[in-house]
């Protein structure tokens, strides 16, 4: 691919110049240069905090250098950049009104849909963020059972609110005084941290802390959660933000048979446009008209006709299929790059969030000189989070993205012959 | 205005076949056929709850009717449905990139505009959600005071997070333990209520709680809150969420001589495009910097293009003196229709954001008679919230609203007569 302005070039090789202009501009009217997963202060230097566009599967920063893209813009962008039928519904829908006084029909088939398309749905309701998904969902449980508790996995991402942000400055203790913990995929630890006060738990598709080898769900561990939320009356909760969409069209758990009550969904919903939504059965229905949520833009209608979009491309093009078989034969050439150039890695997740660590590896020094090396050779990673692949992935992208890993390996093998 | 399939009717006559179905669909898929500030299930059966479009001052519901506008999306559209140059900007950036692994240059803009156009802002921060914004300004107030108490007005609308949702179903109350309450305009009712643990006093630039008379800041009042945070060390922080823009170019409180410490940004500041910022000084970007929030959409580009060009027509077309003039116009065509048909009514808060009340309404029969009768005629009203004016809105835009309020009036007076 060539960028629009023609100027693009893969991997490095072009000087920084805008990048650093813009961070320098930045770091004096924006806290800390930048915030959020977005920030790029704790990568090295060769990370690109800024970016132009974005194409398929490929991405160009603000200096121009092309890569391809295996964080999909942390999640959301599932069908490839600028998708065709996701664009041309978005601009149809932009043409004619997007924010009004109400919203347009868009909601009601999407609704719809997405109660068609998700087993356990039987209704729905859209935010902006995961965040306020997850934070429904939550509030929703709460409504029903009257109770306060919440479980979460130990180190499980559910949002940046003050309730779930991993970080603790600037919240209060009262803000996780409802919050109980336990471990994922260890229902003992769920059994022990119920009481009778547990509105809902909680939990992940999959358990993809980031920094950490990712684990998945042990369908003991599934069914074993949906039995007691039945024993109990607490919501079952899937966190489906992250994994919704690429591990199944559909809800995350219904390949392994296990329905949760209430699921939150955001990122791949709409290809990159604004949206999340929370999905619930029946039971849950009058907590969900009894409280009061809202936003200014939740009803806007181009969101919604992207998510439409969005849902059908995946639908027709077997997407999932698509994405896991690309994954799949990039996890192949990874382990067998790793082998021919002496690292002992370890690949974990489903093949479509892959994630690599390598054996030994403190603090992900190594991780982060090899997701550093792809960078320079045109594969855009992310050393401590897992990746993203997108279904527009072609032979083309996949061979250059085996290509630049192959490149960092070299390097890798390269710097530690020399004792670097 | 005729809509773009020109089948648009001013005001009444046409069937409401569409909105009809689609309330129908809607209850089956959505909690109580509709959530949040967009339900109408509380207003008269004539209110549409799903719109098609809008054009400058004008919307057009699903079947085909259409409005002058006098809500203007409850506030996002401030230059008018569809302003060119904000279209324009927005697919522009569309064609390029939204949501990719980093920002675009358009984030260090807008940041670097808005540190220009808001006096008191050294730094910026942007969400999605004007709750993201309130949320987070008390968020980094906590951060840097390392005080949990936040104060608030009694029934002032600060969001719908669990810590300031109006309706408590599906909070805990742990949720409030940290807010406090003062009464808008009266500085001994916040004198009472500080304590040595207040991190922050929110505070709305003019009493705009939903189903009362407005009221306009009390200078001395507004003063003696900054004082009050001077002396404490609290923040001040102005939620210029609903005002912010409408009132004047730059923060609301800047006629007046009072800056904040933090401020809270989100529906008119990108014409409708989903967007929210926090505004902050200095003292406070460490605070702003240590703390960890984000959302999958904060960085997308469009949006802030969008911004970008909101802010530009704002301040050319001189559009809060357009607002202002065009809410005088019509509240002086209010008054003098309300004296001929023999009506008292108190008319309230800044022109840009006018509101009525008729005298001895109880439980607001009248207002929404008014409304309804309004709507019929070819005006989009709402009985119990504040209005919102457009600069698009032109003197064609004007007489007919001002026709349809005259005819308002006439029925309202034919129905008392009739004794109904």
């Amino acid at each position: 691919m060539t960028s629009e302005s023609g100027t693009a070039v893969v991997g490095t090789g072009a000087p920084r110049l805008r990048d650093n202009e813009l961070r320098a501009r930045a770091a004096r009217v924006i806290p800390g240069g930048m915030y959020g997963h977005l920030n790029v202060g704790a990568l090295p230097p060769e990370y690109p905090q800024f970016f132009r566009s974005g194409q398929g599967a490929r991405v160009i920063d603000v200096d121009g250098r092309e890569y391809v893209d295996l964080m999909c813009s942390w999640g959301p962008v599932i069908l490839g950049h600028r998708h065709g039928a996701v664009e041309a519904a978005a601009r149809a829908q932009t043409n004619s009104g997007d924010c009004l006084n109400g919203p347009s029909e868009r909601m009601v088939e999407l609704a719809e849909r997405l109660v068609e398309v998700v087993s356990h749905a039987q209704w729905a309701m859209f935010q902006k963020n995961g965040t306020d998904a997850t934070t429904l969902c939550v509030t929703v449980a709460r409504a029903e059972t009257g109770r306060p508790r919440v479980l979460v996995a130990s180190g499980a991402y559910h949002g940046a609110a003050p309730w779930c942000t991993p970080v603790l400055a600037g919240t209060t203790p009262q803000d996780r005084a409802n919050i109980g913990y336990y471990t994922y995929n260890d229902l003992e630890s769920v059994r022990a941290a119920m009481t009778d006060e547990v509105a809902a738990i909680v939990v992940s598709p999959f358990k993809h802390d980031a920094g950490f080898d990712q684990e998945l769900v042990d369908v003991a561990f599934a069914k074993g959660l949906r039995a007691l939320c039945d024993e109990t009356g607490a919501a079952l909760i899937l966190d489906d933000v992250r994994g919704g969409l690429r591990l199944n069209f559909g809800g995350s758990w219904e390949p392994i048979g296990v329905e949760p009550d209430l699921s939150a969904w955001s990122k791949a919903i709409a290809n990159g446009y604004a949206l999340a939504a929370v999905l619930g059965r029946d039971r849950f229905r009058a907590a969900a008209t009894s409280l009061f949520t809202t936003g200014s833009f939740w009803f806007s209608s181009v969101a919604m006709a992207a998510s439409l979009a969005t849902l059908s491309a995946l639908e027709s093009e077997d997407a999932v299929a698509t994405m896991r078989s690309r994954g799949e034969a990039f996890r192949a050439g990874l382990a067998s790059q790793a082998q021919r150039w002496g690292f002992t890695i370890l690949q974990s997740g489903p093949p479509q969030m892959p994630y690599v660590t390598f054996a030994g590896d403190v603090n992900h020094k190594v991780a982060t000189a090899f997701a550093t090396a792809a960078l320079r050779h045109g594969l855009y990673l992310h050393p401590r989070h897992n990746w993203f692949v997108s279904a527009a992935m072609t032979d083309g992208d996949l061979d250059l993205a085996l290509t630049a890993s192959d490149g960092a390996f070299r390097e890798l093998r390269a710097a530690a012959s020399n004792g670097r």
